[in-house]
């Protein structure tokens, strides 16, 4: 297990890589066995399926910003709260998220982000 | 400003108490200018507004408990993990929630929950 100054880096490190919409990027933060989990949707599990998820997602969205406001750790468990805003088209979509990371080895073996459904489809309707 | 356990202990003592579903009980734990703010939902701007927006939820459920898987505190700011449950009826709705409690003097000053409203209306359909 690593510091909880550790865990708060590697989740920052990758918010600042995901906004690169680079899904192969993201590989090396995952565990092999992750499960990636947005709550109103089915999971991601295992890394293949969650890069896939996370490859179609960038696929959607021009640019993406990650804006953490709040961060914090117990022993190897990351709590962040969000603004995760997408740029489609004309279309700015700030959607107000948080989400947990467990961390296993230096890697995220978990990831699960809680946000309204709703909202984020009626910020993006008639746009994707 | 307190202590990261101070500020553990009086969230924990809140939910605690929340579980008991006697709003006026709450009324103790909440600054004069405390904002609740379910995100998919317009937020209760100050303690009067939040003290009957809870009430009114009080009266819709029989039972409920909160249930906090993972809670980790930064500064002023405690971020938590949770299952919250609600009993009604026949029904039992185990709600995947993130919260975030900002303190302030030892009270809670910015109450914000994160969780998906269509998955606990379908929960609830036909009940409520």
């Amino acid at each position: 297990m690593g510091s909880a100054a550790d865990a708060e880096r590697l989740v920052r490190e990758f918010c600042d890589v995901f906004d690169g919409r680079d899904a192969e990027k993201l590989r090396k933060y995952f565990t092999d066995d992750v499960v990636y989990h947005n709550i109103p949707l089915e999971p991601s599990v295992g890394i293949e399926a969650t890069i896939a998820f996370i490859d179609g997602f960038f696929a959607m969205c021009e640019s993406m910003t990650i804006d953490t406001t709040h961060l914090a750790v117990s022993g190897d468990v990351v709590l962040t709260e969000r603004i995760d805003t997408f740029h489609i088209g004309e279309t700015v979509a700030p959607l107000a998220v948080m989400g947990t990371f467990e961390i296993r080895d230096g890697k995220i073996s978990a990831w699960r982000d809680y946000f309204d459904l709703g909202q984020i489809t009626a910020m993006l309707t008639g746009v994707v």
